[in-house]
């Protein structure tokens, strides 16, 4: 990482694996090692989406629903604050990691005057804005992940970078919590897979999935906004909870001035509410603990797999692990037949699994046999 | 409404008001009038969305949950494109009325050329964004609804107005559809509710909500583009699904040209499969039945207001019926305690009812006992 807490090789023996590992019923079939694209969704979660589902139609849709979903809103907020080391108002709640990036990189009105330093192997929720914002008039410097804080010259006026890379694992160069051009990093696979302290990053935007690592729904997220380089941001998309609160509905209103205002307009109570659900799972048997057994499984199958004889993706100390294969999509294809769920990166050569604390030994060994 | 197909008489006499009620099972409890916030939803559709849960919680999410998600999206854009009369192509799925309206005017880029009439008595979701478009130099000039067109000049460059007022359920003017500026309309009152027809109602946007009179699920809902109004439309949010399909996910990629482009960027396969069932239900029974069986309880309800002394807020053809009270929020209490659901709006002497097909005589009733 690029400076974060100390990973603890202790805590992961605290934990209990086994317990944990049976609360996500997808790993009573599968050797589910996916989490990079979603998570497994915990019995818990299911069963507090499945409440909130049920009382939306008992009950109606009423202001005990709004209620409801500021609760879970304002509980999910406080969570992922805590796992990101910010405060609450610097946090706003998206629908995903690149609506996120996007309301970043739009709501900055980039334009000839800026350069933007990113890496060659960006996701499309990055590159999309990118693109956007080139063609306002901004240049896009394109370098390998490893060379970003290098190529920052005197004309750069932001970076914009995966923390993890999608594709093959590597963490950013550290050297980028020492720049003074402000940084945003792609956290779709950092928040909830390695420790984080946005402040220890130095970051000015952190922008990350809630359905992934935490085991959330579909359609949540989270956008951290260091609050100086938050004014810079504009809301592009105001709605109803842009405005402040004693300010009017009317052309006379004013908007929030924190990160919140950046808050997804619509979240449905049943994501919410799974989210938090997982959330508080992972939180109760301890973010350090959670962090250092995937690592470590993480870490050993990257071993299996290069004595195996395949070529592992150069990679860091994340969750992440891709190698290379003649046809990735068929082996996936073949691995998802035997039970073992991996993904390919079209336009890759490579096979990347996923490896959470809920995996164990005998996922890798699915994995390694159905290879 | 502005031009539209013409309302049948006939048609609501052919549905089976007693059998389309008992699928929502709140109207067993309630007399649940409240639509225009969040429809109730039907008993299929809460059993979709947990179908949809328990798929992601037993088999994980990988292919085949995002195969399911697109053929749900893919679905729900149809039944929704059939109900505005409009192509598949010129729809895209938002997260509510509120983004679709905030994409519009945020992906116009105006600025000091432009000048932007709307109306008083507009909803937040959609004064937000006009407020950004104000502090990017646009003027925006405030008229009652009933005269937009009128107020509309040789400076004027757009309209943004409702469709139905959110406060009194007053259709936007007629003359709208002569208009040579191009017309945003938010349709948050009118999917559903009114007939429509964006062709007829000559309009370049139009906006809705699933979850209101469609009664989907919180974070679904709809814009139309006219395609070449949506030329003018910049994307400043593309994520994964607006590159071109033939196109490379890199810095060389190039963004699709149909509306779609502008879907929300991660929806909820169990959001998708709710408002799906329910919007299937509500085409089963007949669009025309369904907003014509509305339509004349609403028209009742206001008759049976005035007669017992109340104000009714002057209103159009449509489904909503707002009326004065000396203190909203405590009538509205008042009410909820008795069962009846209605909403106050903060800032108006209004309370207001959303009377829908589902709706019948005894929900009237019970609101006027407890009134």
């Amino acid at each position: 990482m690029l400076r974060g807490r100390p990973a603890s090789p202790l805590v992961s023996r605290s934990m209990d694996a086994a317990a944990f590992r049976a609360q996500f019923p997808v790993l009573e079939r599968r050797a589910y090692l996916n989490a990079g694209t979603d998570g497994p969704i915990p019995r818990a979660a299911a069963r507090a989406a499945a409440d909130a589902l049920a009382a939306q139609v008992e009950d109606g849709r009423q202001l005990d629903h709004f209620g409801a979903r500021r609760e879970l809103a304002g509980d999910l907020r406080a969570g992922y604050a805590a796992l990101l080391g910010c405060e609450l108002g610097d946090l706003a709640l998206t629908t995903s990691t690149s609506e996120g990036m996007a309301a970043v990189l739009n709501g900055l009105e980039l334009g000839p005057d800026d350069e933007i330093v990113t890496s060659d192997g960006e996701h499309p929720g990055l590159i999309g804005p990118l693109i956007a914002a080139r063609s306002r008039g901004a240049r896009v410097r394109v370098v390998p992940l490893a060379d970003v804080a290098d190529a920052v010259g005197p004309a750069t006026t932001l970076v914009a970078v995966s923390h993890v890379s999608w594709i093959t694992g590597e963490l950013a160069p550290a050297a980028l919590a020492e720049l003074d051009v402000p940084v945003l990093l792609d956290g779709a696979q950092g928040a909830g897979a390695v420790a984080i302290d946005v402040t220890a990053l130095g970051c000015a935007a952190y922008a990350a999935a809630g359905q992934k690592w935490l085991c959330g729904a579909d359609g949540t997220g989270m956008l951290y906004l260091e609050p100086s380089f938050a004014e810079r941001v504009r809301d592009t998309r105001p709605g109803y909870m842009a405005f402040a609160e004693d300010s009017p509905h009317d052309m006379g209103g004013r908007f929030r001035a924190e990160a919140a205002r950046l808050d997804a307009l619509a979240q449905p109570r049943e994501g919410l509410a799974l989210s938090l659900a997982s959330l508080e799972l992972l939180t109760a048997a301890g973010w350090d603990a959670v962090v250092e057994r995937a690592t470590q499984l993480a870490e050993q199958l990257a071993q299996r797999l290069a004595a195996a004889g395949r070529t592992v993706a150069p990679r860091s100390r994340t969750t992440l692990v891709s190698w290379e294969d003649a046809d990735p999509e068929a082996a996936r294809e073949r691995l998802a037949a035997a039970g073992v769920v991996v993904r390919d990166l079209p336009g890759t050569p490579y096979l990347r699994a996923s490896v959470g604390a809920w995996n164990d030994e005998s996922d890798l060994d699915r994995l390694l046999a159905a290879l």
